[in-house]
């Protein structure tokens, strides 16, 4: 079973990364680029004995909150499956 | 309107960064996770002015292979709207 997890800056926080990445666009000739955010993108394999459900996903959470992403200043969604 | 960009280290290439974050996981007492790939997630707002279509389309991939994504060890995949 796998699972994705999606890390977002939350909206008030700059974005520095990204803000390289829009200049470098419009240097690039790309035109009309009104602001550009760079996030994370997490995949995890649990292996196939891994059962979907609750608690499955109560522990995905608890991974997001503890190592994947950090709560103060980014948002995380889980899809699982 | 906006795109999103999600960019994936291509299956063959090894992810130091997906192996560490697997590793800590372990050692934070989550078991069972086979393997973890870390990629971006890159949001592109384009304005009010920007509108959907193949035109737009084709520009987001030229983006994407040109300054988004290393298509020698990263794919990508674009979803507009």
């Amino acid at each position: 079973m796998k699972a994705t997890v999606y890390v977002r800056l939350k909206g008030e926080v700059l974005d520095p990364q990204g803000d390289a990445v829009r200049r470098a666009l419009g240097s690039l000739g790309f035109e009309g680029v009104k602001s550009v955010r760079v996030g994370k993108l997490i995949e995890i394999d649990l292996g196939p004995g891994a059962k979907p459900g609750p608690e499955l996903d109560a522990r995905l959470r608890k991974m997001a909150d503890e190592m994947l992403a950090n709560p103060v200043i980014e948002d995380y969604e889980i899809v699982a499956g």
